[in-house]
């Protein structure tokens, strides 16, 4: 089955994080990106890369940075207020890097969730957002559970439709717990996501069936070359009997949220590389005790952990556990980055004339 | 497959929604429930009903309104609120019947968004509180998005679990279009929601592979006699290899809400018949212009409906879409109501010795 690449000492190069942090931000102000939105960008990368999310982590600097030379992204951004009241704000993301301007708008529906409970930015002229789920995390640190959200180009299908009509527009949720590790759900609307596929064909192995359709409505195995009009992905449920319906709806959903209510546009109104975004911080104490909030948690955490498995099945797990694993791991010997990656990090930093540091 | 008993002139007998409705409020009057809560459980069970979402509609009067008999439910109830934000609340449904609680917190929410453009309110010490989705839809007529969740005693097992740990967990979302129809989902986060495999039961027809799991891990296709510990719904996506852990944390994400955020507890701490919910009201106008983003809804759900559907299907729908036709034909024609049921109602109000009006 494919889930990722294997990381090992023959393939990739493990770097600390701190590094990793260091040169990404270096690559961000090589090409004119103010140092404070460079950190957040880096940021946001390494702390996916840290997560075990690779496909959403640092090699995806070189790619951003040479956006922004080529002008796809404009900086210096502006996260710029187009209507505001005390819990709500419209910001248009000034076309800048998609991960700065997520970060930005967090942080101000933090700020109105600390004065008023709760907080919700909807944001328009945005880019690839990368981790999802990195922005509700944002919210554990100040006892607040956060949402996020983000939608893209068409890739997924409706239900019964034969045609991408959504992007995999995923759904981030993050809830703190006391000791127990933090509840974060980062999932894709569609059964998988299109990186899944695009890795498959990378390592040449065959997709399940589910995963994907051709637009006769045949089930794809081989793993197509690319985006085009000849296949989609299947929505989460992936067909009538087993609820294709929901996985669609809750993609529409995210782009009600991020796209409609941002006046930014839906996903198939969207070009390749747009990206509408949305999130939301909730002040957990306005509702009752953060402790006994955060001790209910460590127990149903818990139980769920408890659970008997499936026959084979090693331990039942909760969102957010392989990612907390990775990070044990990464931050104590380091994120391996695999070593294509890891050249082409270092060149567009030596291309850039900035020092190399991993 | 099994989708819904078909009811036609043999077996249901239309009735007006009118008269389920002073049926049922009667019923609700006939065993203490003050007037205005009488209206609105009535209300909420007609709505379902008029929908065409049969399972949580009319017929649950009796189930009901016997609940308060027993003093299951405590009538007349309050919504006691137990902490307060101008954009929050923490109430308790007092036990009481759960379709006034959900609704006299969803009235709240609606009120704190009016007033601070978003109101949520988490609910415990609740009961049943039928379609989920009718308190979403109640943000619609104020030019809001309504989403709602409620939880339930388990039935669904984890990922990778072979024992049921949480509710069927159901979300509802709804947004107002312009001139096409308002988008409303309402989805358990389960592969199925447990009546359809009562249904099959009932009906005497299989159910397909998918939908339910023995302890062993088993896929059943004969639906089991009720709920025990020998099976359990599947989440959606079903397996690991489809995604079935993006069905298990949304499940979990519900519980959070409605069970941790309340206090109320989540699914494994709760008995059969306790329920607690979780709604969020949001003014659109405070984001953009109200006739602007219907409009761009419009646009949205136009497109999704001119997608070519897959070889041998009528017609892509988006979500609301199935509802709204059972509306359209039962508003015009009347409400069928199942024959058996229709009895059942009549009888129960003969019993309390309130006028039979259906």
């Amino acid at each position: 089955m494919v889930n990722k690449v294997k990381l090992n000492d023959s393939n990739s190069t493990r770097v600390p994080a701190g590094a990793l942090q260091q040169q990404l931000s270096s690559i961000f102000r090589g090409v004119g990106t103010p140092e404070d939105d460079a950190k957040v960008a880096a940021k946001v990368l390494v702390s996916a890369s840290v997560r075990g999310v690779d496909t959403h982590g640092v090699a995806n600097v070189v790619g951003y940075s040479k956006n922004v030379e080529d002008g796809v992204y404009t900086v210096p951004q502006k996260t710029e207020v187009l209507s505001e009241s005390e819990t709500t704000a419209l910001v248009s993301g000034g076309n800048g890097i998609g991960l700065v301007s997520a970060y930005r708008a967090m942080e101000m529906a933090i700020e109105k969730a600390k004065k008023q409970g709760l907080g919700m930015v909807s944001i328009k002229d945005g880019h690839h957002v990368g981790m999802v789920a990195y922005y509700a995390m944002m919210a554990l640190e100040h006892d607040m559970i956060g949402m996020s959200m983000t939608t893209a180009a068409p890739a997924v299908r409706p239900a019964l439709g034969a045609k991408k009509m959504m992007g995999t527009n995923p759904i981030g949720f993050a809830a703190p717990a006391g000791e127990e590790r933090d509840f974060v759900l980062d999932m894709a609307t569609s059964t998988v996501a299109s990186g899944k596929v695009a890795l498959a064909r990378r390592i040449g192995v065959p997709i399940p069936a589910g995963w994907a359709v051709t637009s006769e409505g045949e089930a794809i195995t081989e793993p197509p070359a690319g985006e085009n009009e000849t296949w989609a992905l299947n929505p989460l449920g992936n067909n009538r009997e087993q609820g294709s319906h929901k996985g669609y709806g809750l993609s529409v959903m995210v782009d009600i949220l991020c796209g409609v209510l941002s006046g930014g546009g839906f996903s198939s109104q969207l070009a390749r590389g747009e990206n509408m975004s949305w999130v939301m911080a909730i002040d957990i104490g306005r509702f009752r005790d953060i402790d006994e909030f955060k001790s209910m948690m460590d127990d149903m955490i818990r139980e769920l952990h408890a659970t008997p498995t499936l026959p084979g099945e090693d331990r039942v797990m909760v969102a957010g556990d392989p990612e907390a694993d990775a990070t044990d791991d990464r931050l104590a010997n380091g994120v391996p980055v695999e070593n294509g990656q890891y050249a082409a990090i270092r060149e567009q930093a030596v291309e850039l004339g900035v020092e190399v540091v991993i």
